[in-house]
């Protein structure tokens, strides 16, 4: 069971800003923090800025920040916003061929055990993945910009 | 978020295996049932009989059945038995390139949202799918070798 990259991306683009806080981060810190692409990196941006997760300013002076507390900024909101919850092929729609799909009793069960996965999400936020005096102490370290 | 192919066609097969009660099928029954190859159902039969939910035959009176009945094949049993939990990147050992990953906050919300997930297929069993009159009858509509 994977999340798409788009999420996985999200989320840490995410935790690298909170670390950061006020501060204005460029699209290339985040690319450089994790070794990913810069066309992923832009990409995950627009989004997390449509989303209004972001606040993405052009220019000298420019770059992206959190546009809200890391406190407010909801586990289950971001992954329900970025990741496509094709968990089977017949619930993917186009690529179904599946003969049984329309009545097939798999679908709920896992409908339901995706929403139990996101229900956790839900009661998560930013701040719980940052929080405590170890874990920020290394995000700083790894991710700070001085 | 995705299961892989693996896990889907393993469930698919189950399916199958259910609606056709005590009759050996063969795996090129499954391979034609669901449109998808004889090398991958071959995998999964093997996996199966591995892991005791299937029992196989060689020869000319061979083929596959259940070893067990519907009701006793817990859901979340299969899925821990055959999927693979790579969630995010750092999940996934040696292609993990994420500097936090020792200390990352994000790592045990995500294995609480995975353990939620299956802890509803552990409450399910293969029979709960093919169960229903309606979805019983579509299922030997559909899947049952004559």
């Amino acid at each position: 069971m994977r999340l798409t990259t788009f999420t996985d991306y999200a989320l840490r683009a995410l935790v690298y800003l909170a670390t950061n806080d006020k501060r204005r981060v460029t699209k290339q810190d985040i690319a450089d923090a994790y070794g990913i692409s810069l066309h992923h990196v832009a990409k995950i941006a627009q989004r997390l800025a449509q989303n209004g997760y972001v606040e993405a300013r052009r220019g000298r002076e420019g770059g992206l920040r959190l546009a809200m507390d890391p406190s407010e900024i909801s586990l289950g909101c971001v992954v329900r916003d970025f990741e496509e919850f094709g968990l089977v092929e017949c619930f993917r729609g186009e690529e179904n061929q599946c003969p049984i799909a329309p009545t097939c009793g798999l679908i709920p069960i896992l409908g339901e055990a995706v929403e139990a996965f996101c229900s956790v999400l839900d009661r998560k936020t930013l701040a719980d993945i940052v929080s405590g005096p170890r874990k920020a102490a290394e995000y700083r370290r790894h991710f700070l910009v001085e």
